[in-house]
């Protein structure tokens, strides 16, 4: 196959630099969710980490490198889960991190990043401002911009999960992966066809959120005015060229699901697994929901890629549950 | 010091004898939760798995014995966790697994008992009824009775769970575990006392459920009338003589908690650590909020040993975090 930007032998070498408490994280199968969605359903569990998501799989390689360089301090955006992850990673080296994120995005997310000593700026707009803004600030300081799934550290650091995935020796046939950014898709994907080619890779997006679904399928980058989904994790209107190039070469489909099936994916979560999550960790199940004649039979690997949700807005979109 | 029933090498034995997908669950610190409770907690994650709950370790061990010896049957009494376990664990061998439980246990613990195949059969009255009953039909059948705490297997099994702390170079000086028959507080505690003497090992059991831990502080059994506890996980009133000679060995305290401890410290896992876990679950954090200044800057480990509860149960109990 023509070649992405990620290396495999670099993405293995990405687990050494990676603290352990992130890495071969659960996999297994949710019987309970057979009966809800027909097909076979694993569980790849990106939460039960310090920082609740797969983020600090690419910013320990990140914070590691800047380490060893004798970088000082470094700077993001974030819609609030490479933030955390980052301020995770860059304390324990010693690194000033700074993390623009929107005002609108989930307050647990930016509280955690602030618990965790790194400076929040916070912007009046959505992810693409803070986007521009922390680009800004870096060139003004001389700082490290790490920027979310076009830094290729992001990528392989997620990459690392797809090792896992096929060392288990793989008895499934489909991986449903978050969409937003294209780091943890073009990560996945890239290992998943690097050794196990036959497995199907389909990303999933918010249909609120479809900026790089549409350019996948229309094979150049397509922009988006607005963002409407409360899957916030994964909410972009600007895909990067070079991501879309990746992922055109390691997706075998890219679908585009409704808030109602998101919110629906995260009560079955809840009510079949035990798992309380954050939106974009329901995408798959949201998929799932919406094509059932697709999955039926199948042995689907979804990866649950993040649980930090604030309580309140769980309880509105998922609130029906306690009537049951 | 003195020698409990269990056998360190037989312990790690047992290892080989279980689903790798039981073993080497995520350990990590939930630093959100230290402002709520004044030191570091530790999670050791024991419901990311087919059953969500840590019981499968020993009924892997048990299952596999029964196999090799071409045993074909075996029954258990279960509150709810132990029946899934030896379901999941007897099924995959061929094994036919009755269960025998009390018709007021979760609906949830019981539909999954059923749906992995198990006979389910019900006694009108608590734990100890079914435990009656399963050792009748244990010897009618002339067929292996499972006895949770008091077949070493069980305990041995649990103890796979100290290994891994004791492995992780641990930087914790206290271990909170939740207090049922004894068999997860037996076998983590001989681990810990064997292998790091100085990591003090607490047991936490309900103050509506208190017959092990009356026992252990006057040092031999003594049995209760009534169970007045949501921590179903726990619920007995007849300790086992031999487990109790063995916790009296390895545990440095037990100490009982109020059920308003035990909901808040279920709302706590959910709201910082974003956790849904069975009443049982959250014995250790019930511990530190009744107690705060025991465990003011220590660093805990507290295992969450299962997530097997009725949604709406659980929406009832914690159900005041909607209001946030």
């Amino acid at each position: 196959m023509r070649k992405t930007r990620l290396n495999t032998d670099r993405i293995r070498a990405a687990r050494l630099a990676i603290d352990p408490v992130f890495l071969n994280t659960p996999l297994y199968s949710a019987e309970a969710l057979e009966s809800a969605l027909g097909c076979t359903v694993n569980i790849k569990l990106e939460t039960a980490n310090p920082v609740r998501s797969f983020k600090a799989r690419g910013t320990e390689v990140i914070a590691s490198q800047l380490a060893q360089n004798g970088l000082r301090a470094v700077v993001c955006a974030s819609a609030g889960n490479l933030g955390q992850a980052l301020a995770w990673s860059g304390r324990r080296r010693g690194l000033e991190v700074t993390v623009v994120a929107s005002r609108f995005a989930p307050t647990t997310k930016l509280d955690r990043i602030r618990s965790l000593g790194a400076k929040l700026k916070l912007v009046d707009g959505a992810f693409e401002m803070a986007r521009d803004r922390a680009a800004t600030f870096a060139q003004e300081e001389g700082i490290r911009l790490v920027e979310d799934s076009f830094d290729i550290e992001t990528c392989e650091g997620a990459a690392t999960i797809g090792l896992e995935l096929v060392e288990k020796k793989p008895s499934f046939d489909t991986v449903l992966i978050a969409l937003g950014g294209g780091a943890l898709a073009t990560g996945v994907g890239h290992v998943l066809k690097a050794m196990a080619p036959n497995i199907e890779v389909i990303c999933v997006q918010p249909l609120g959120a479809p900026a790089m679904t549409k350019s996948w399928h229309q094979r150049s980058v397509v922009t988006t005015d607005s963002i409407d989904t409360i899957a916030d994790g994964v909410a972009g209107r600007r895909p990067i060229p070079a991501v879309l190039d990746d992922l055109l070469l390691v997706a075998d489909d890219a679908v585009l699901v409704q808030e109602a099936s998101i919110i629906a994916g995260m009560r079955i979560l809840l009510d079949h697994a035990g798992l309380f999550v954050e939106p974009s960790a329901a995408l798959g199940i949201a998929a799932i929901l919406e094509d059932p004649d697709r999955f039926a039979g199948r042995s689907v690997v979804t990866i649950v890629c993040g649980s930090n949700v604030d309580l309140a807005a769980y309880y509105r979109w998922v609130g029906a549950v306690r009537f049951r």
